[in-house]
């Protein structure tokens, strides 16, 4: 059956119907008091979610034009930076540095693996005179599903005193336990299609008045992404460039649902389908490609073997309309990844669960018995 | 009576019906053949509508965003350009110059006057040791309503010989005949919300083989604006960054839409609402700021004398729901514009007027006879 399709990517996430039908809605002008009113209500629940007293800048840009701008607002050329890489997106913002000219240092760890706070504490306090001045750490791995220690290695940014934390939290935010304030975290990036459930097209970051006071002597160019220029109208309730309306009024829409969720019950309810994943994956003896104490609340990597990742994804979207992800670079076709981020419900998880062992047996896979995979989920879910 | 806003700003533009369910629809993943598909015809449909043989790149920003990125792109610190300036885009043109170090020259004209093609050809003639790398014109003003002498000023780029001509199509692309091949536009930069008749939230850059060139070679830091990254997915069908997946299933919808009409019918079109409007207003004995030489076909901006232009915005809005812009900066109060870009009818321009109408005869503005604005623009319309 067509045309009834389940997003199990780790973005575009599903998009609640309540939001599909306020993106429909015809745009209204942005220079307005009821746009304005809009943003003002969107920004006070960006700091809720952020858990921070500070506003939230958001861009008319993807994941990682949000990324970039964290990173390019608060430095100067040649500033050395430390950037933490096991996947694709560490490897984009060493990608990002080394575009704008900055002494980019890495602390690396195999894709998969999570990354070792003892060698950012290492680096940190070999540095005396201070000159790493930022340290950029990618939360969730989406390329992967690892979680980083980012409150560890966030100690050891702290315990440096000088250099700024600087989050890519695309695929955290609005799943994991991200407390702005209370950690300290300078600035932390993120994208529209991932816990927000709207489609593609908004980037948001957070800035803290260490960073903005770094922003002051920063001197990579910039003006579109330029964040002085948002944080000047963000308080007038306005933008400083024509955003996109129709996709504000949607995340007015969401950021309403996830207040009403509450932060914790977000943050459970992701845990627990990271959990029932799991257990359905191990029910059906495919190994999981991230270890559980690295494991990222948003996405689960599966490394199947003696089976094309590419077949199963395949079967999955011909013969149920499921939608999962593959692996990207040298983990193509070597694992699938399956997104549980966003408006995602303990039903869909047993759904995925369900089809993933109709596409085993399809493909004539016999490491397994029928239904071990959804009884296992099923214990989780019943448990918690 | 609320809830039947009639959008006549410059941007967003009124969107179509079938656009925003295309909104509406769930997002589908970006990086599988439906989307693929989706892009091969949006692909090939820009550049029907750009007039142009060259992939046109489409990016994840604002118009600014898109004119940034067709500045930052070909240049390197320190290049000389010339910007013509007569108007709030001429200006942040400037002021994106300065942010990255280029030496910016301008040629200046007062807000509501086209930019003067003499000027450029002197300026041009007398740079014997080609150091300007690029001229940069705005080509429809949207602050003002003026439209300024592309083909005149391009010919005088061209007879210099190394220079760029870098366009700010906004306002024109969709609504003027902006013939990028024929003309030997360099760089041509637009965006979603004005004559492509979507919301905002995509920009567009044609990029000429020259301007390639100049690419190679141009240091300017840069990453999500890289056209360069642009340009090699964009054969592919696919995107270097996860793109705005809803805004581009809307854009195929719009872009179906203006092939149907065609190019001269939509230029056809633009020109009666403009004309239509001009007499419209005049008809009323309220003055235009531009002339009709340099009056852009996209927006019309009026200078009403012995009433606030806020005041006649604001009883546009609460009694028929018809949003007009006002002025920018010193022209704030002092007119109000007109917008009659996209999907636009000449129905559109005869409820304006006659809204119009209404609104002076409420505000005591005696200096017309009543039914003058609607017979003048039913004249024009009658004609064409």
């Amino acid at each position: 059956m067509d045309n009834k399709l389940m997003l199990m990517i780790p973005g575009p996430t599903p998009v609640p119907e309540a939001a599909l039908l306020a993106l429909a809605k015809h745009p209204i002008g942005h220079r307005t008091s009821e746009f304005s009113n809009i943003m003002a209500e969107v920004t006070e629940n960006l700091k809720w979610l952020h858990q921070t007293q500070h506003d939230v800048q958001m861009l008319n840009v993807s994941g990682t034009g949000a990324v970039e701008a964290g990173i390019i607002n608060f430095l100067s050329p040649g500033d050395r930076i430390l950037v933490g890489s096991n996947g694709k997106f560490g490897e984009r913002w060493v990608e990002v540095g080394e575009a704008f000219g900055l002494n980019v240092e890495t602390v690396t760890a195999e894709w998969g693996k999570p990354l070792d706070p003892a060698q950012f504490a290492e680096k940190l306090a070999a540095d005396k005179d201070k000159q790493i001045k930022a340290v950029i750490i990618t939360h969730s791995e989406t390329s992967t599903g690892v979680i980083n220690d980012l409150e560890a290695i966030n100690r050891h940014v702290k315990a440096h005193g000088e250099a700024l934390i600087i989050v890519d939290a695309v695929t955290s935010l609005g799943a994991f336990n991200v407390p702005v304030d209370a950690w300290g975290l300078d600035v932390v990036a993120s994208g529209s299609q991932k816990g927000y459930m709207i489609p593609p097209g908004l980037g948001f970051v957070s800035v803290s008045p260490k960073a903005w006071e770094a922003y002051k002597t920063a001197k990579l160019p910039k003006y579109y992404l330029d964040l002085g220029k948002y944080r000047k109208a963000t308080p007038k309730n306005t933008t400083p460039f024509t955003p996109p309306v129709n996709l504000i009024v949607a995340l007015h829409t969401t950021l309403g649902m996830m207040k009403a969720e509450g932060l914790e019950s977000i943050f459970t309810r992701h845990q627990r389908l990271k959990n029932a994943t799991r257990a359905g994956i191990q029910g059906m003896n495919l190994p999981l490609f991230a270890a559980d104490d690295a494991a990222s609340p948003a996405i689960t990597a599966v490394a199947p073997q003696g089976i094309e990742s590419d077949k199963i994804r395949s079967l999955m979207k011909k013969r149920f309309d499921i939608a999962l992800a593959g692996g990207q670079d040298h983990l193509s076709n070597k694992i699938f990844r399956i997104g549980h981020l966003g408006f995602v419900s303990d039903r869909d998880i047993l759904s995925c669960i369900a089809s993933l062992e109709v596409v085993l047996l399809e493909l004539g896979y016999e490491g397994f018995t029928p239904g071990g995979g959804v009884a296992a989920a099923a214990r989780v879910l019943s448990q918690s």
